[in-house]
């Protein structure tokens, strides 16, 4: 009966704090549309917009993590109950990450609209942003229905964005070696490639929580970390 | 009496933890000094051993995570007792990141070596990989004897790994524009710098875990986080 009482007091503290987890991630998900969309746009307002926005992305994981911490202390949960606290502070922690890379690409597009533009190539950026805004909004719904095989497939889709990722750092250099004016905005926009392609790997990352919470296996080692071009030289070289 | 007990068994299972937390760090210093070392030597062998000793490190994390979660079960630690633990997983996040970025640096060294090398800048790369480490050393120091002076002095030298970077990330745009072949090395050059900038950020959010682990305070806020090169178009451009 006790247990009962505490088992249910447990849930009802969960329930709050995944309450906030969603919260972070649709702030998430926008910050990485709206950053995206002032790259495309040269729009500083709303790149200005998106880096203010990331303070309360830190501050809901501040939140998330000190309700965990008293949910620990309070319920002392354990084995699975354990493991539920303990991933919501990963995954809360994997979401303020991809927003430090949403920040990260607003900065970018104030630098960035102050130069001569690029032959249109941000269309592919945010292109691949958008793709990786669907695999963390994904892979927050397996984490609510406790979906592993959405989220096997978020973990499956993180290789496209790889591999757009690879794409796009051959053809920044190509621009480069073209003409020598667009080597610094090709060096910002060769770095807002690789944040989106780092906020997939966080999305998959929280992808990865969920199989571990289904299942109790670690699909680490199925899972592509990294670009090629770390370990392969691009084409063009 | 019994809280004696309870008390001393969690101090014991904490040293245990903490003492996972040296050997990793260890495991990292040296993964980022050899990995600087090969990049200079232009050393595959030496990379690849360091792409090898990551499986280690990764393991440890692994361990502190189990352990930590145990004993968060079975000592239900409030507090401060609970802060500890918690700052013992985020560390071992932190060093298993800076483990991640040394093994990139290792993947991109295994490609220069069969690039025609850029005009000798890579002991710049370890100069900076150098004072990253002794960042990284002092962190763990810091650590183990609770000195907030000392991780509030870690917290500053991360301005000069940024300042470094920024030197360097204006160095490489200059060799691209001179000779349009360097551009490829100094892509993977950039990247290699760039992580170690990041690692210093990491060695510092470990000196901030020490702060607020003393002080119950957190100096985010005081800290450089980024390089600058992401708001302030460089020099070259």
């Amino acid at each position: 009966m006790s247990d009962q009482h505490i088992q249910s007091a447990f849930d009802r503290d969960l329930e709050q704090i995944q309450a906030n987890i969603m919260k972070m991630g649709g702030l998430v998900e926008s910050a990485i549309r709206l950053g995206a969309q002032s790259l495309v746009a040269r729009d500083e307002e709303l790149a200005e917009e998106v880096r203010r926005g990331d303070l309360a992305i830190d501050a809901l994981e501040e939140q998330i993590n000190e309700d965990a911490a008293r949910v620990i202390a309070l319920r002392a949960p354990t084995a699975i109950d354990l493991r539920l606290v303990l991933s919501v502070m990963k995954i809360s922690a994997n979401l303020e990450r991809i927003g430090d890379y949403a920040k990260n690409i607003a900065k970018r597009t104030t630098v960035l609209a102050q130069m001569r533009p690029v032959e249109d190539n941000t269309v592919a950026l945010k292109r691949m942003a958008r793709e990786v805004e669907l695999m963390l909004k994904d892979a927050l719904d397996a984490y609510v229905h406790r979906d592993a095989d959405l989220a096997e497939d978020i973990i499956e889709r993180d290789r496209d964005v790889d591999q757009m990722y690879n794409a796009l750092f051959r053809e920044y250099l190509t621009f480069m070696m073209e003409d020598p004016r667009n080597i610094t905005a090709c060096m910002h926009l060769h770095f807002i490639a690789k944040n989106i392609e780092r906020m997939g790997d966080h999305a998959t990352s929280i992808a990865e929580q969920v199989v571990y919470l289904v299942t109790g296996a670690r699909p680490d080692e199925l899972r592509p970390k990294a670009d090629s071009t770390s370990t392969a030289p691009p084409a063009a070289s």
